[in-house]
């Protein structure tokens, strides 16, 4: 039996209908909740995020703004967007959007973002507080998403051995962090370049996120069976034959690894699509917090 | 053959020569590094503690002060002490004795000490630079010191399995952050109390950290032979005998234990001395980022 697929674009849709209801009952106190883009340059594939990023705000009612740099901007003209960005009341939520140019710094950069208005979740003060356990941050969006997909779909966390391959600031730790809370109380292990015997750790896991960037890395033999398999990788193979020259597949090799999964996400429409639902309901999350006199 | 014995005692002492040889340097630049230790109430434990803390300060030359407040001291007491150390340019480390009495809010006392002056590395920014990997923060001191007992005894790290049992913001998670770290490069898995089969994953470990807080909870089936056990626990045991009617006990049942495991801290004398050690360090680095004109 073919394992079952967990749809990240129905679970999307239902999030951001909930947060358009919410954003409704935000502008009935007054407070439109608003989000800011910050796109530096004209990379293709970032060009495209940030219009979806804008439509889907725009959807749900929400307020939205795109700035955009040239691939020029110095790293003081990129600050200077961020403190007026800080300050702008119809702001509650903004993000840079990476990579950004070589001349600019990006870890500067996210600092200087008000962590209140951070709903990328990649101030440090937000990374903290989401490994400490504390409720004020913000969590990364892609990762946020990864539990409301295994909540939605009823997939037990207690108790459940899950395996982490990747371990970068913006998915594989604060995917930890997230799993390991009480409450959620996964036991988690991350696994990474230097994990010795891999193969070893995967097969163990109850549920296997991969997010390593690198297209078909996770096998059959990888995967216990009835395990499910959230892959959130997306990466580019060329494909003289398709439209583009390429086709997207994620980190697992979906075929082989349906068969011996129990559950398994899709690339495209699997944790893709929850990334932004994420984005919005944190926006909607800033937004609820502003007092209004 | 029995384990061979990890000696906190030999290392924290080695630490502590080389931080005084540092706060020479330091004089010598103009900079004296101090630390501001807060105690309220007089909890006997904390007492003592923090007497040693001053100890190990004067010791290695450092300026060293004790601020003291009753046990009826209020939050916003408490907080005037912290501004007062922050703005203090004598003082570049902090730390407010924990537990606080009830009246008092841990969480809002943390959060209002500068972060360059949190040598504790309980501030959420601090254990969010910890996560990322970014140098400029501070690192809890049970753990960081564990890390330099593992590098002093060449108890490899890179790729191999490292079990932690416990889950604190104190010790379980700033472990898991720090060795899994790219450079030190273990995979890390957290154990907690909702973690099923414990045994199966204790037993995996080539390096098995126990920070449970429960007397003798690890036992010599739970070991890999050949395996590195780090013992965090520092438990009271009642003890008739024992001149003040208990014994310390480790979360590791040490005899058994120790038959089997390859390398051993033991308690007391293991992990214990390591944390005065490393919070000497993280004062000498907080003032060593000091500019002088």
């Amino acid at each position: 039996m073919p394992a079952e697929l967990l749809d990240g674009i129905a679970v999307a849709r239902a999030i951001r209908d909930e947060v358009a209801v919410a954003v409704a009952a935000q502008k009935a106190r007054g407070v439109v909740p608003g989000l800011a883009v910050v796109l530096v340059g004209e990379d293709p594939a970032s060009t495209v995020y940030v219009r979806n990023k804008g439509r889907a705000c725009e959807e749900a009612g929400m307020h939205s703004v795109t700035i955009r740099l040239p691939d020029t901007a110095s790293q003081a003209e990129l600050l200077a967007v961020v403190d007026q960005l800080n300050a702008d009341p119809a702001i509650h939520g903004m993000l840079v959007q990476m990579p950004l140019p070589k001349q600019c710094n990006a870890d500067e950069v996210i600092r200087r973002i008000d962590p209140a208005k951070d709903v990328d979740g990649f101030h440090p003060i937000n990374a903290g507080k989401l490994l400490i356990g504390e409720k004020d941050g913000f969590a990364p969006c892609t990762p946020a998403g990864v539990i409301e997909l295994l909540k939605r779909y009823d997939v037990p966390t207690s108790g459940a051995d899950v395996v982490i391959v990747g371990r970068s600031n913006i998915v594989g730790k604060p995917m930890a962090s997230l799993l390991m809370q009480p409450g959620v109380d996964a036991t988690v292990t991350i696994c990474h370049s230097r994990t010795r015997e891999l193969p070893t750790h995967t097969r163990r896991a109850d549920i296997l996120i991969a997010a390593i960037g690198r297209p078909k890395f996770v096998t059959a033999d990888m995967v216990k069976p009835g395990a499910t398999v959230i892959d959130v990788g997306i990466n580019r193979v060329d494909e003289p034959r398709a439209k583009n020259g390429y086709v997207l597949a994620g980190d697992v090799d979906f075929a082989p690894v349906s068969a011996v999964a129990g559950k398994i996400t899709p690339v495209p429409g699997g944790v893709g699509p929850l990334t932004i639902a994420m984005l919005l309901k944190s926006t909607l999350v800033a937004a609820s917090r502003v007092r209004v006199a």
